[in-house]
């Protein structure tokens, strides 16, 4: 099978979706992730956290991020000429994520914009959304990536 | 030493500042982080990194929040109230990360609300910043915390 064509800035037009998954995460990952980075009893302890408004035990917030930069990197990120983002414009943490959750990825191109500095890159804002086994949406998450542009290269 | 009192929504007045650290990331813990959640070139291996507009290896974004996280954990969170975030309101990656910085967190508290729906608990925003060892803010980070208020408990 050949590889896929890499992907750059012109590829991601508004309103194009890709797909990833489902990427089931385990209560270990979860855990090993929350003592190292995110050690409040809620993420690392089903006892503490089935007292909290939590009701058991939830992957961190980061630890979702996490997940979800690389499901993208799986997805597209990384047959894509990507120069990381300069930042996150919002992160909605909608419901917990729970030991053995088998999650998909899903983002959506809403804006592709070019740079008026660097006329090699544009930015490409993304819409992303992680949705459980159940078809819930725990996690939304708003940024834009710096993409460099195909200009004469072939397609 | 007796422990120090734990912390409650009403602690949170607008201004109060918490700092931490300084906290050396090495590029072991850098790189590790990378290879499983963010496996792009520049955030891996120092030759492929050279030749992309950081100049050099730099930990991932999500690594950087990472530690934030952490940082703000063994800073105050870990000894508060607090009940976690629904999410983040912005982000700015503002200069690249590199192995062996020394790091350090301000987090200001810029506003403190009681909830409507929950009369025990309020939201506190912060405005976090790390910042590295040369003075220069490498990260800024906003977000709101729920915080258990403190009611009749005593202080």
């Amino acid at each position: 099978m050949p590889a896929p064509s890499k992907l750059y800035f012109e590829d991601f037009t508004p309103g194009r979706v890709f797909e990833h998954g489902p990427r089931r995460v385990t209560r270990d990952e979860m855990v090993a992730f929350a003592a190292e980075f995110d050690p409040q009893p809620f993420h690392l302890d089903e006892d503490a956290a089935r007292a909290t408004m939590l009701g058991g035990l939830a992957a961190s917030g980061w630890f979702s991020c996490s997940i979800l930069m690389r499901m993208s990197a799986d997805s597209f990120v990384l047959n894509s000429s990507s120069m990381g983002a300069p930042g996150i414009e919002e992160v909605k943490w909608l419901g917990a994520i729970r030991p053995d959750d088998e999650l998909t990825l899903r983002g959506t191109v809403s804006e592709a914009r070019t740079s008026k500095s660097r006329p090699d890159m544009g930015f490409v804002r993304f819409e992303f959304e992680l949705i459980n086994g159940a078809g819930q949406r725990v996690m939304t998450l708003t940024t834009s990536l710096m993409m460099g542009r195909r200009g004469d290269r072939a397609p």
